[in-house]
């Protein structure tokens, strides 16, 4: 086998690994999903506003101390502004 | 306990599980990005270039056909639109 064989099939293990990894985030983002949901039909209950800026920083502070790497504070600030915006926006 | 109060109470028990979900999210994130910088390291060695279009779309229809909601599928392809620029631009 050369080299170039073997650093592909390395390379497929790698993948085979981030498969799985997203299977999982994918169905984390979907329980998230309903819980957001959830929160939105209480809102207007609890007499609360449908956005809290208050709230998204809270959560970006708290996942900016527990995040280890190798990604950044800012690489999570990025996905989860996405995340946050999604979950708002999403339809029942 | 008026209405207000306990829809409120229901709301931070709703915020209390999407932390937990945050947490379990961000880790897999980051085993996600080592799994990224690995590949991206032996990329070279396979002769291959390191933004590969292919890859990209054969991970959103995957996930698009294992995605189970109540996320939609666009949901999903734009939060992991964001995924794949970060890891893409991750710095070792």
């Amino acid at each position: 086998m050369t080299e170039d064989q073997n650093a592909e099939i390395e390379i497929g293990k790698h993948r085979a690994v981030i498969d799985s990894l997203d299977e999982q985030i994918v169905a984390l983002l979907n329980k998230r999903a309903t819980e957001s949901l959830a929160i939105r039909m209480l809102k207007p209950q609890a007499q609360m506003g449908l956005y809290d800026p208050k709230r998204e920083e809270e959560i970006f502070t708290r996942l900016e101390a527990l995040n280890d790497g190798p990604m950044y504070n800012d690489d999570v600030r990025e996905i989860y502004a996405t995340i946050l915006k999604v979950m708002k926006e999403i339809r029942a």
